[in-house]
């Protein structure tokens, strides 16, 4: 009993999704298929990065995970098939498997070139019906990574450069909203680790979270914990720093858009 | 082959309903689960009490009802594992199941508190994740109610005390929209059985119901029966009491919102 | 391990979809049901045709499909059950069938008459639930088309006229956007096949397609192939001559709703 998972951009108002998972079932009957998302924002590498690293983690071993965020379809770039952690992830080689590429983990990582699982004929504007679809589910029931196409180094394979939070010189922290999500949550990308190592320094109660114009001093733990409508932060579920609003919409609250500009200072 | 179905108001642009997913399948990988929906507007637990109490009818013995609306996550706020008609729903403790608690037909009702089953740590803020997914999944497998915690009495569950339609003095029904669907119907807390203890003493054709500045006189049995664009009453598909507009949205032709009132008369 | 999909105008905002499947597997739980899509635009029968034959050339044999776009719903139209290409099709004789009647390959076409397998009551408003849910579950498991009611004539059946292409008297093709996808791609109904037809007597290059008050000269390959922003034509991954703007919205920049026309000419 085996586990395919979807990550798209593809909204779910048309057939896509629908087609690819026919494509699938037509392989490998048996399979059980899980839709992650397909609300990505349009062609947004950035946000599927981190909704793939946050939910891999939740999957058992074994778990094929078909990521299919892709601007640049039908032109040269490479389709990549990654193993790690025991898990697959067939993908755009777009920087969307960024976060995964930890080199110590990495156990394949090939450039899919061998056509012999594709359908026929291969459009050139969806390859995740003609090539992720059918390559997943033969990988589902078994299919070596290695006979898909030629090993590729990790050092040549696409990576989002400025996804990570970083330590400026004065020592701050400083991020940006990946994800707003349907709560208007402000979801960045100040990992908890990355936030422990700031607060090995300045105490947690201190820290000052400057968003906008406005400050939130020090981390909550509950929504609740703050008076209703007043803004707050915390760690959230996917282990991130997240700004909030208690009973409402930091989105609205803070009028933010995705790549809104955040720091963490004393 | 056991059956979880999902109810939340998570959405569906993030990843959170696949994290469940993810947890449910690593313990239970042969469960089939079904979405009910994962639109409940944001907290609305009045709209999730009716949309189980009608989904659930149609699911067969031994299903697992999984409903995450729950404004209290990370609170004092009890989780709840109720069996009820050979089904299994668990849920958090703020009447959202309500319309479920017939004393007669339960079995078991207790307060979750056996940490042996949730993920490791919980989060504040995704019990849904962390302890309804996988109790709800070895619920799938077997696992008996009775070791998830202390039973609880029904008397001690929250309830949502304004729920039900009244009868008013004058005899006359007062009740509420709770839910308006896809198509803009108006779907009323006006059950049919209410509705017919009216009409055993008021002829069903002649029964007058206001809402709004507007008046619709007598109950049709199908959109079609009356002319395009007008509105009309019927018993619908949920045996409730609901108010549309033939080949047309009654949610926007009475600008009625969640909450808006209506009266059934003589 | 059988299939059933689902394509309805449903929206998954209510239980609507989750009930239909409660059925289904109150009746085959071993079925895997997959949903190709709940968000044909209410009521557009034309749509779902096109989204019906272009989903189910990618599902194996033996799948039956459901679809649920049913404005007629409880009034006197017949339920059909179409049994074509070792697949089989549930759904209200309204047209939504037209582009797979082809009627050398159909080997069952009936009239749902029996109430054996209908729930009861049946519901005046939602015969999805009621009727096309069991009947295509008990089918999925075997059930005889011939038992769910008397054949009927393929001539007999509800076509919808203007739903393909046409050759103008000047030679021109005259088509009409029919699905505008998540990206905002504009999907015509004009074939590859009857673009094809036309190009044996005009080179592809030099084909100018009018849409609006604007004309694109050519067919493209890829969206890539032409500048940013800038608009494009070809042939979509569904087979149908399909207007694209390079990373845009095609529907925004042509302010183009469904049932918009455009014109291939030389």
């Amino acid at each position: 009993m085996s586990i395919i998972t979807l990550l798209t951009d593809f909204g779910t108002e048309d057939e896509y999704v629908g087609l690819m998972k026919g494509v699938i079932l037509s392989i490998n009957p048996s399979v059980t298929i899980v839709d992650i998302t397909h609300h990505i924002g349009r062609q947004d590498v950035v946000q599927a990065a981190f909704s793939i690293q946050t939910a891999c983690g939740y999957f058992p071993k074994g778990t094929v995970h078909l990521i299919v965020v892709d601007p640049g379809v039908g032109t040269g770039r490479n389709l990549l098939a990654l193993e790690t952690g025991k898990q697959y992830f067939i993908a755009p080689d777009n920087g969307v498997l960024t976060l995964l590429l930890n080199a110590e983990d990495i156990t394949a990582l090939v450039a899919i070139t061998n056509p012999e699982l594709f359908l026929t004929p291969v459009s050139s504007t969806f390859h995740g019906r003609d090539i992720i679809a059918p390559v997943g589910a033969h990988i589902s029931r078994g299919f070596e990574l290695g006979q898909l196409g030629a090993e590729i180094s990790i050092g040549d394979v696409v990576r989002l450069d400025d996804i990570d939070a970083i330590r400026l010189e004065n020592g701050n922290l400083s991020g940006k909203i990946v994800t707003i999500d349907h709560f208007g949550n402000l979801i960045s990308n100040i990992s908890s680790k990355k936030l422990a190592e700031f607060c090995q320094t300045n105490p947690a109660k201190k820290i000052r979270i400057q968003i906008g114009s406005r400050v939130i001093i020090g981390l909550s733990t509950t929504y609740a914990s703050v008076p209703s409508k007043a803004p707050l932060a915390l760690i959230g579920s996917r282990g991130y720093l997240e700004i909030a609003v208690n009973k409402g919409n930091a989105g609205l609250f803070f009028n933010a858009q995705k790549g809104f500009p955040l720091q963490v200072s004393v």
